[in-house]
C-alpha cells in the first residue's frame, strides 16, 4: 500500500534492526484517514474470503481494525491482554509471550463473541515473530471458528512469524513488509 | 443518544449497583456501525467547540474516539496505561487509579502529540469516578493545550465523575447518562 509507505519512510524511525518506530501515525497519535484508507484496502483484499467477524488485540490493533470491520460491515472483537474483575464466565485463554514488553500475559476471548460459523480476519497493527497472531488463531479454532486470514498494517518480514503463518497454511496480507532496517534506513519487499 | 440507550436496555446487563455489562457492543465485541453513529453525535455536539484534537484512554475508548476524530477530521492520540520499552523521550505522566482493575497505572503521553495550541476533546467509553478524565486532563494541560470538553458514551450519573468535572468547569457529554441502576433494571437520566 503505497501511502502507508510512503508515510512510514517519512514519519516512520528505526530505532535499531528490530524496532520501528511509526508511533506518529500509528499505535500513540493515529491518522485515522489513513486507518480508513488501511481498513479499506483489507476489505479490499479480503473481499471473496466471506469474512463475518474481525478480531484484533488491544490496543494498538483496534483502530485498524475498527476501520476494516466498518469498511466489511461485520462486527469487530477485542482480544484483552488481562482478565478484568468483570470478565469471568465462558472465557477463552492462552498464553502470549509478547517481546515488546518482555513479559507473557494471557490473551483472553468471551467465547460467545466468535461463533462456530464465522470466518474471521485477524488484523493488528505489527506482525514479527507471529507470537500474537497464533495465541488469536488459537483461541478462533478454540472456538470452532474458521481463520479467513490475517492481515497487519506492518510486517518485518525479516523476523519469522509470516513465514511461519504462511507455512502453516493461513493467507497472510501485509500492507507494508519490511525486509530490512537498521539507523537511517527502512526497506521493504 | 436514543439508538445507544436502547442498546443498552436490549443488551446491558447491569451486574450490581456500579458495574454495567455492555461487553456485547461497546468494549469486547463492537458494533462499528454503532460506533461511527457515536462519533458522528459527538461530532454534532462540539461542532462549534474549536476541536483540533481527540484524546482517548487505551483500550475500550479506541474505537469511540478513532469514530469521533473520523466524523472531525482531526488526528486521535491514544494516552498508554504503561510505559512500553518503546517509549523513553519526551514523555509526560501521571498515577491514576483505576477503580475497575482496583490498582493505579501510570497514564502516559508523548508530549509532542498535545500541542500548545490544540483545543482537545477527550472521549471515552465511561465515565464514573472521574479519574481517568482528571489525568487525562491533567496531562492535556500540562502539555499547555485547551480542554474542549468531555465526552463520554456511557456516564454513570450516581457516580461523582460527571459532576465533579462540571463543577470544575469542564463541558461534559454523556451519549447515555445512566442515573440508576440494579440487577434486571437501568435508568437514564
Amino acid at each position: 500500500m503505497e501511502l502507508l509507505k510512503q508515510r512510514i519512510l517519512s514519519e516512520g524511525r528505526a530505532l535499531s534492526g528490530h524496532v520501528l518506530l511509526v508511533d506518529s501515525f500509528l499505535n500513540h497519535q493515529v491518522d485515522v484517514n489513513l486507518m480508513k484508507a488501511v481498513g479499506e484496502e483489507f476489505a479490499r483484499r479480503f473481499a471473496n474470503a466471506g469474512v463475518t467477524r474481525i478480531v484484533t488485540i488491544e490496543a494498538s490493533g483496534i483502530a485498524p481494525a475498527t476501520m476494516t470491520a466498518l469498511a466489511m460491515n461485520v462486527p469487530m472483537v477485542i482480544m484483552k491482554k488481562a482478565v478484568s474483575s468483570i470478565l469471568s464466565e465462558g472465557i477463552l485463554q492462552r498464553e502470549v509471550f509478547s517481546f515488546t514488553r518482555n513479559a507473557p500475559y494471557l490473551l483472553t476471548l468471551k467465547a460467545r463473541f466468535v461463533r462456530p460459523d464465522d470466518k474471521v480476519l485477524f488484523i493488528d497493527d505489527f506482525l514479527a515473530n507471529g507470537e500474537a497472531a497464533f495465541g488469536a488463531i488459537a483461541l478462533i479454532e478454540q472456538a470452532s471458528a474458521r481463520v479467513a486470514g490475517v492481515g497487519t498494517v506492518i510486517a518485518k518480514a525479516f523476523q519469522p512469524g509470516m513465514r511461519k503463518l504462511r507455512e502453516a497454511g493461513y493467507r497472510v496480507e501485509a500492507l507494508a513488509p519490511v525486509s530490512r532496517m537498521g539507523e537511517g534506513f527502512i526497506e521493504f519487499e
